[in-house]
């Protein structure tokens, strides 16, 4: 049988979704405890992996057991478990693949706007009120649609089809911070980091948009990588 | 010559605003800095003390100093010199007192409603979503005005005149956080925790919002002192 669930990290302490021989992992801790909590040797698939130190609102993972599973006994078990910093959000079952049936996923960059850096917005990055917000977002408008994003891929990544549909991309500013929601159908590897990188870039006048709109999809290849701490995986639908 | 600042501090590595022997302060690493930057022994006025482990996103406060200082120097020294967790935000040269002629004063106590404790709200409370959050509304309108708030006061304070002015009290509701705000001309000890105690409770259904309404502000006295992690003062105005 097959089980969905959705997880909350504050992947600032992990280094990342994936097991792996070294470092502690999302992955790694929630196989840990449903190991303690079901007695058995389970593998995850998650929707996607996130990066080190990014984190998710809501990520999603799909896992084969053989067994029935009581729902709310279930959560509250694995929430004794975990780790502080990673909780089970929810549960069901299902026959549908965490990864190939995910349709659109949603990353918020949280920012704040302020000329000092301010304690209480330790989970945002601090940008200037200078910035140009207009070539922003005239920036992140360019992203909508179906496009090559080869140029915002990290150069380690050996995936060959780097087409992407960006379904929606813009900013909500919510007090002193300015989110940058962007959602697609998929996110190539550090895309989203790479994207707002550059769109910082654009904000600060070291980029200028009118020249780098002509070559965005083609020849423009990304030197900017947006801290992760700040990266937030939002929602997965199917 | 007197100097208002603005300061923003997050609270919970904290023992409150005030100066003690023992215990590290705001007060005492905001003098500590001041001392640093002008070379001169400076005791400052914040508008109101803050609890431990209170924040703060604009306390107010001012000091006397025998000098012109040049703003954005002394912003950018103080910030280098004050620890991560308290930054200077503003300064202007003034003649008013930051407690005297504190007009209204704004509190925000940040709660956030899940059926399970997540890790990316632990600067909120956690609240059940099965809460008679009807009745807590009706609890909140009822604070407007202008009451004897003795029932809502920390049993060890000596103030003698428990009358205050209540602007306004209401909740706002933004993704899963659901914020109380509280507006009033000065709050007593522990008050604003006292009245959220009493909130939560009436939520829970343990205490009778149509019982409680007749005693409120004459016989009923507060058990119930919410956490101080979660509190937030948010504005002063003069």
């Amino acid at each position: 049988m097959r089980y969905l669930i959705t997880i909350s990290y504050d992947g600032r302490n992990y280094n990342g979704w994936q097991k792996q021989a070294s470092g502690v992992t999302v992955q790694g801790e929630l196989e840990k405890a449903l190991k303690t909590v079901l007695r058995a040797d389970i593998s995850t698939t998650a929707s996607g992996r996130t990066d080190a130190k990014v984190s998710a609102y809501a990520q999603v993972v799909h896992f084969d057991y053989d067994g029935e599973i009581d729902t709310r006994k279930f959560i509250h078990s694995m929430n004794g478990v975990l780790p502080r910093d990673i909780k089970l959000m929810g549960i069901l079952k299902t026959d549908i693949h965490a990864r190939f049936s995910a349709k659109r996923k949603t990353y918020m960059y949280r920012m704040y706007v302020s000329q000092v850096e301010l304690p209480l917005y330790n989970d945002a990055l601090q940008i200037s009120p200078n910035l140009d917000f207009k070539a922003m977002k005239k920036f992140a408008k360019l992203l909508k649609g179906v496009h090559d994003f080869e140029g915002f891929k990290a150069s380690g990544s050996e995936v060959v089809d780097n087409v992407r549909t960006i379904y929606d991309a813009k900013f909500v500013r919510n007090g002193m911070y300015l989110d940058f929601y962007i959602t697609g159908n998929g996110f190539l590897y550090k895309m989203v980091r790479n994207i707002v990188g550059t769109m910082l870039k654009i904000g600060e006048g070291k980029l200028n948009l009118k020249e780098l709109k002509h070559e965005l999809f083609t020849t423009y290849k990304s030197k900017f990588t947006a801290k992760p701490d700040y990266l937030y995986l939002v929602n997965v639908e199917y």
